[in-house]
């Protein structure tokens, strides 16, 4: 699978005339060559030349991870000591399209000191983005990867049918969200984040989980995500312990129809930013406009963030294969937040979600 | 603290020609105003000029967090919209700074999607490496600092004290891994990392835990380390299933000699290099000099790995308040490894230790 990867990252290098693709720890590496990396002081850069055979270039101690996730199956791999010089490697590795005519695109999220001694060492290129070759690669998902997609979106479905139990007065949100991540294990092999947001920490989007105690007539917003077989879930429902805080449940009625608009905008053709003003608008009539501080949606895959960004501004149409998140969220500072989150797959014809559960308040 | 951290690293600016220091999420970011912030591949970018008042550029919806972490008491907050340029902000607050004649100091590890933005909207400027100003700051400790140190160190030797009790034939990796976190927790604020690498895994430096069983015979490196108010442990002892294997004793020993001998190294004006030498002499006249194949230490504070690095062609000499680890490996493949790790901090005339738990190979 992943040697057909390198083949479509080398078409789609030539398409965007890059002579070579340089890409270090990142879901770019694990999605090319399966291979997990931990992001290290220590170089390691997989080195993809527009002609000639791809090497991995990686620190000799991290060698037999590389293996052991099977990245010498899809690339040669070029070991260097800790008195060797890896960027002299790399640039030995890239011969001509290194030089001034070249155009190198290195993967985004490589460190800016790694970046900054490639161009020194390599003075005349031209670089550009690794998402310029990455992103219509990993954009568009494979049926494999949908189906990947849907597996791992039951999942978290299971999870999120469990958490009403663990949603006590009395407990701290530490405490469920320890409970939840144990949840999580059973179907996924990692755990990407919990967020256990209950009362006032609820208008926080990005709160995790605090020493806070829940309390009857809470609203608590519970986003959570995992990694299954290399892809990710990612889900959020809202619960109230006991009974709605006073106004909650008109918000939240605002709330799935703006949800239930943006899933409805989807479909081939249909630019982000409309998918995202599909959700606003319903917001904003309600007079919540203001409370919806984020944007309405990510990309999601090998990665729980990437690309397509359903957000305003964004006049890139979507396409079938795009998989992505439908999340708005309305924030009341002091008091309480909610947000409800599906990942959908752009169809053929239309879409497709991948998680089911009701999307109503759940009183606990 | 942080604000007289943000003054020194004016200074260390100044020093260096640089016209301002722009940070990204990273432990330089907490070192320098206490936001512990997540990357993102929305840009959160704390601006320092070296003359004026720094900015901190950050996504909205990340702005609670960034209050919840004081990062308000140090510098000003400038929150952006979904619908905002942040790297367009970021070259509005430079100002002249950015101009062709300025010198930008980027973040190691900002990402470099963000670092060819910024170098795209600020195409004449002169972009060095963070770490030239950042590096001289972080690598002295001060005597806070110093005590922090200790107090982690104790820590994880408290937890080393009670690992013999979860090694037991029968057990995996994995589960004796997850007890070891809880241990960690009871007096860290995070478990940063947990290796059980037992028999033939603990040959693989970088192995954490996995579904290995632990049996009779086996050796299990445990490496070991966590957070506590900010600063990190890092700790490795060998451990032994009922008895040791064959040739490991001898081995053992050998190593055991190497660390100290590395450790009786340590003084200032000593280069780096010269305390990797030590222990790597020993190793090498035992006949193991090929099995140990990684540097001798890492330099640790508010982050596991940071400068200085203790290894062979480092010619910087160490100074008083530096922190660094000493840890020696032996790797044979199929078989075993064994590593031996103390954290160390250079004193006006020696070295100081601060983890005491025995060296020796521990019997379970």
């Amino acid at each position: 699978m992943t040697t057909q990867r390198l083949e479509r990252a080398r078409a789609a290098m030539r398409d965007a005339g890059v002579d070579a693709l340089l890409i270090g720890p990142s879901a770019d590496l694990r999605y090319l060559v399966g291979y997990h990396a931990l992001p290290l002081e220590r170089l390691t850069l997989l080195v993809v030349p527009a002609e000639g055979d791809p090497t991995l270039v990686v620190p000799t101690l991290e060698a037999a991870r590389a293996e052991e996730d099977g990245a010498d199956r899809h690339v040669a791999l070029r070991p260097w000591d800790e008195t060797d010089d890896p960027v002299g490697l790399v640039r030995d590795l890239l011969g001509d399209a290194g030089a001034d005519t070249g155009r190198l695109a290195v993967q985004d999220r490589l460190w800016s000191s790694f970046t900054l001694q490639l161009q020194a060492a390599l003075p005349g290129a031209d670089w550009v983005a690794g998402s310029r070759v990455m992103r219509a690669l990993r954009l568009r998902k494979s049926p494999e990867e949908i189906q990947a997609l849907r597996d791992v979106g039951a999942a978290i479905d299971a999870v999120h049918a469990a958490v009403p139990e663990l949603l006590r007065a009395g407990r701290t949100e530490v405490e469920v969200g320890r409970e939840i991540a144990e949840l999580i294990l059973e179907d996924h092999d990692e755990v990407n984040f919990v967020i256990v947001a209950s009362g006032p920490n609820g208008a926080s989007p990005h709160h995790e989980t605090g020493a806070r105690v829940l309390t009857t007539g809470d609203a608590v917003v519970v986003d959570i995500g995992g990694t299954r077989d290399g892809y990710c879930s990612d889900m959020t429902r809202d619960y109230v312990i006991g009974h709605a805080p006073a106004g909650y449940e008109e918000l939240h009625a605002v709330l799935e129809q703006a949800q239930e608009a943006a899933v409805r905008a989807v479909r081939p053709g249909v630019p982000a930013a409309a998918i995202d003003e599909a959700a606003r608008a319903v917001i904003r009539d309600a007079g919540y406009g203001d409370r919806f501080i984020h944007r309405t949606g990510h990309g999601i895959g090998v990665e729980e963030h990437e690309e397509p960004w359903i957000v305003g501004g964004n006049d890139e149409v979507v396409e079938a294969g795009m998989a992505f998140s439908v999340e708005p969220g309305i924030y009341v500072p002091g008091r309480y937040g909610a947000r409800i989150e599906d990942i959908v797959v752009v169809t053929d014809d239309g879409v497709e979600r991948v998680n089911h559960r009701p999307r109503e308040i759940v009183v606990c």
